[in-house]
């Protein structure tokens, strides 16, 4: 081995420690820290995010990375270091051209947005917001124009989260899937709807924890790989293939959250469970794609979970765990848990309106940043688009374009990727469908983890290494399109309510 | 402030950044890291160990303290930075002559009898683990050698878990105590005994989740500075005074096992709570005196814990979570919890058979390191100690000398601080009744938190400032005795047993 290699894999162990306590403190503020304990916390954080920065761009490193390069030492590495490399120096490039005084206040900037995002949230006063959102959006600008000179900064934002996701190819999705969309919806908002109040009660939290296990089990959770906890918004994180961590949320009133919530961040921890071992710890590990990683969990929550024979083999052993679902039979509680509705929240939207709420978000990005909307004109947008494909309107901007932290953070761009997911989730339940047969019998049999197993093949393993649209073209063999998505909403939608 | 003051501040606060991480990485493997994960967990601890290692060790450091020791320098520090100075740079001192290979070889040798211990226990065949115990005392024989030359060697094993508490000390307070509470507990043992059966069932561990949560706030527990995690064996730690955790392990067939753990265990984390939060991050923090911790949780426990009037106000509270309390009196469930039963396993004993099990093993100690015993002689003077203090011999060696993995891991010499603890505890019952009265009234009346407030104010707040000669000087004003705890025996368990 190439004795440049040799140290840089050296020092990306050292930074990988780093990354690792990080992690770990984050982990263990959402998780376990008792209040007091969070300045402690914060403090080791702060310490260790700033070694990690310095290390991730010293000149040390651009050095060994540019020597890397060079073709005689290329040439020698194997795809993965390749991979490695290449992906580094770029990245390494593009923060290196950020003026560290530039930098420092937009992290001041942030902080304080996210701050004046929850007052106004709170408040429901989206002028406490503006000036904040405001100064946001332009340095957000500013910060693209460093990283990517020259390139258009809305591609630039959509870049970071889905690589190689350009608008193009996005408005052609998005533009194909609202036209069915809107009026499908319409269609089934004016269908007869199923009755909710059999769901009412008081579902025991250990019982539901219980109900958590089962279902993990059942789609593949690897539990020496990884294990539950409990906050306030369920997530998934991880340390490296071999320690994926999921976090849940229980609710009395409501069964159904947790053991939704549970199979969609279970199906996050999967893809990362599944990943190549020998990218562990390395930016070929884990996967760095908002988009593919959505549309795994997207896969297990909505095409797997919310299909009825997903529950067939087990809806016996629900009940049995949670006695008031023995009142309530299977096709009862499957429309239920496809019951559509016109709501204000994305998070709390079913599968299909819930494409709309990010279509109306990715429509607002574009407005801000093509056509250079000004901050004071949004919420009356983001009032009119939800009444123009949801039929309602927000009474107040908690409800309403104040209900999601991603922009008070700078994080434009990110929101787009989670419809993407459930866009390449038709593609992969065709191609699936097409190589495994039906995914109707699959899960009527109980063989859930033979789709487990085909996409840790096709897809997880492959960690980081391949692009969102290289994923498409390995698995699927074409281009990304909406109309498998569009199909699956039609025909399911279709027959539920009976269109 | 001094220039190298405020330089050893930066230094102490990066230092303590290793230790928070490390302490958090152990605390993650106990509770949460998944069987795949630990390894990554134990990557990262290495690494910051042994950078933890460097900066405790190094020339930088040492320089700083010998500048700060001098008398001109010295005189200008407070009382907390003259005890944090002297403290560093004896410690250090002592590493420093302690040589890196011998040292390397002393923790290899250790992971290798601490892997012989478990298999030995497993196989309950001590030939397994002797020759890695004789290596172990050889090693540590040596190693004081180092750290304290010239010193008599189990002096030197004593002062390291309970500084300045040397063997003629504890000598005449275990003598003294061994005289009394062999023929008082071979009384007890031929009295009628209580009777057992009624406790036998089965326990909702969720019930027994909030059982625990009752008695933590009952004794003064603050949530706000510490948590509850999950363990096979009970512990606490802390990162400062602001986060101090416990662990617990529930059992279903055996409710009391969990709420003394709680209690005992909720002991040790009232103290680092209530320690002076200036000292957190320093030397002067957290408490490093074996002794007065566990005479902390010991107070809880048993003083306070096995007290009929501690539960008083609380038993019907027990009833309503457990309802097998219901059909239990007071009267009873207060015989149970102070069933003595001359058993061969130390973690299970009651509190005054607890007491010969400590004695066997600091008499098994001062044979090893005084009287050069060979190890193969020590499964037989076990035995014999066991017959003669407690007149059962245990059937294998699983029961009797390997039961701890103390001595596998080298820590000779901390079993009396245990021992020391409930001696203390004698102490602070007399002091705690001349100033604040019967602790039976205080019980009875619900006021425990006037103890733990007493506790905070007259032990607590000092940390690891003052020594445990200090300690009991200052709270007691007296030499430290074992006639308390001898005379809280006899009155308790002559009235309990009807002796």
């Amino acid at each position: 081995m190439s004795n440049v290699l040799e140290n840089l894999q050296i020092y990306l162990k050292k930074m990988n420690q780093y990354n690792h306590v990080i992690e770990l403190l984050m982990w263990d503020m959402e998780t376990n820290t008792p209040k007091l304990g969070f300045e402690g916390h914060a403090d080791a954080l702060t310490y260790f995010s700033t070694e990690q920065f310095k290390m991730s761009t010293s000149e040390e490193l651009s050095a060994m990375l540019d020597e890397l390069e060079m073709p005689q030492e290329f040439e020698t590495l194997d795809d993965m270091w390749k991979f490695i490399v290449t992906r580094m120096k770029r990245d390494l490039d593009k923060s290196k051209r950020i003026p560290a005084d530039f930098y420092e206040s937009y992290v001041m900037a942030k902080a304080e947005s996210e701050n004046a995002w929850k007052e106004a949230k709170n408040a429901s006063d989206y002028s406490i917001f503006a000036p904040h959102l405001e100064k946001m959006i332009e340095m957000t600008r500013k910060m693209a124009e460093y990283t990517d000179p020259g390139k258009e900064i809305y591609d630039v934002l959509l870049d970071q989260y889905e690589e190689g996701m350009d608008s193009e190819t996005m408005d052609k999705l998005f533009d194909d899937l609202k036209k069915e969309l809107v009026p499908l919806v319409k269609r089934i908002l004016s269908a007869k709807q199923p009755d909710s109040s059999k769901f009412k009660g008081n579902y025991d939290i250990e019982a539901q924890k219980k109900v958590q296990k089962l279902l993990l089990d059942y789609i593949g959770f690897d539990w020496d790989k990884g294990t539950v906890g409990e906050t306030e918004h369920p997530f998934t994180m991880n340390f490296s293939s071999r320690d994926a961590r999921i976090t849940n949320h229980y609710y009395e009133k409501d069964a159904l959250s947790a053991m939704f919530s549970a199979i969609h961040e279970g199906g996050h921890a999967i893809f990362e469970q599944q990943v190549n071992p020998d990218y562990d710890g390395t930016v070929a590990g884990s996967c760095c794609y908002m988009g593919i990683h959505e549309s795994q969990s997207r896969f297990y929550e909505n095409i797997l979970g919310r299909n009825k024979n997903f529950w067939l083999p087990i809806y016996e052993k629900l009940g049995a765990l949670l006695p008031q679902f023995q009142a309530i039979s299977l096709e009862e509680f499957y429309q239920e848990i496809n019951h559509v509705r016109n709501s204000f929240i994305r998070v709390d939207a079913d599968e299909v309106t819930y494409c709309l709420h990010i279509i109306i978000r990715y429509e607002i990005e574009k407005a801000i940043f093509r056509d250079h909307v000004s901050v004071d004109e949004l919420p009356d947008l983001w009032n009119a688009k939800m009444q123009e494909y949801l039929q309602i309107t927000p009474k107040n901007d908690a409800q309403g374009i104040l209900q999601d932290t991603h922009w008070s953070g700078g994080s434009f761009g990110y929101f787009p990727s989670y419809l993407l997911g459930s866009i390449y989730d038709g593609m992969f339940l065709d191609k699936i469908e097409e190589e495994l047969g039906s995914i109707d019998d699959i899960l009527k049999d109980g063989r859930i983890k033979e789709i487990t197993k085909w996409l840790g093949e096709k897809i997880h393993q492959y960690g980081s290494t391949r692009t969102p649209k290289e994923v498409i073209k390995a698995v699927c063999g074409k281009e990304v399109s909406a109309e498998p998505l569009i199909r699956y909403f039609t025909e399911k939608y279709t027959e539920i309510y009976q269109l």
